[in-house]
């Protein structure tokens, strides 16, 4: 299994990395990381991270497309070349992964419409304003509908990678992993304790 | 507050880039990332991270050196220079923080020496046998002694970073910080699910 993880300017450290550290456990599975131009990605943590073009992924490589959010996702939505391109990797990928406000990202192909799908609570109302045809659930931790995965915000993914690899695995496979990380994996996708707004000071 | 990433070949991802999720959500607070000689440093994740040389910090920039765990840890250790120059910049620094096995390397300077300090579970063993001189304490979710903060494996060096939040600013901001990347925030420093061993199939 492949994951290509798609880059951009200011994307969200945690969206990328969390599941990066939960694929990197399953022995076989391989971790690229691409962006529309390659060279280095930053964003507003100061990381810089080296990446490949996108022009370079094989068909065949297009196992897992999985799209991080974050504040860079607002202005790439307004650049039809760049959807264009996200909207050919999905469409060769056998699975569609995204986290926090990558789901707008992938809303925007098309391809999420009349499906079900959620984001980040704090930007809800932004993704839904970007594209009001999937069917946009706001508690969930994350959802599946055929081969996309969408998850809540930021330390979401790591629930949704976790899940994935029980949907190809095995439930004991993730729960190893999730043990060896010391994680405290939120099993159950409708566990979502952050889907009150605005913060109220109790989350849990 | 500058928080200084010290990373090297093998680094453990999440014990990076959860601690730099949190801490880069302070508004006043900067990250920077150095390695020994600077340039690219890569991990067993195909992570590719751009770092400066530690040779160029100053005196003045040394408010947090932030030293992560991962297998290149256990190589590291037996490099005398390298140890010596974690040595120097831990002693210049207002505060160390460790995650994972990061402990074993602050513990080999002797500076860690009578100090309470914890570290990842699965390595705990190769951990004490690296230095028998700190008080290691086996369940500990993070651990402070003074200016020092050690951390269990991985993911718990994002409770540990909200902790120091916590403890520079106040709870309310940690708090808002957690919600804010929807993660469940182990608050107690005893609060350690993961201190069973061997694996159980209950993390709970």
């Amino acid at each position: 299994m492949r994951i290509n993880v798609l880059l951009y300017p200011d994307f969200e450290t945690l969206d990328v990395f969390g599941p990066v550290e939960v694929f990197g456990k399953v022995p076989s599975w391989s971790i690229q990381y691409y962006s529309a131009t390659g060279g280095i990605i930053s964003n507003q943590d100061n990381v810089q991270i080296m990446t490949s073009s996108i022009e370079i992924i094989h068909d065949q490589q297009l196992d897992v497309l999985f799209i991080p959010g974050g504040t860079g996702a607002r202005s790439l939505i307004l650049q039809p070349d760049f959807i264009a391109q996200i909207k050919t990797l999905a469409q060769h990928s056998h699975y569609v992964l995204t986290v926090c406000t990558g789901s707008a990202l992938l809303a925007k192909t098309g391809l999420l419409d009349g499906k079900l799908a959620t984001s980040n609570k704090r930007s809800f109302e932004w993704v839904k304003s970007t594209s009001n045809k999937p069917q946009w659930q706001q508690k969930a931790r994350w959802i599946r509908d055929d081969k996309y995965y969408t998850s809540s915000g930021i330390s979401a993914g790591m629930d949704m990678a976790l899940a994935f690899i029980r949907d190809q695995l095995d439930e004991s496979t993730a729960e190893q992993i999730a043990y060896r990380i010391e994680y405290s994996w939120h099993k159950h996708p409708d566990e979502d304790p952050f889907c009150q707004q605005p913060y109220t000071g109790k989350t849990k």
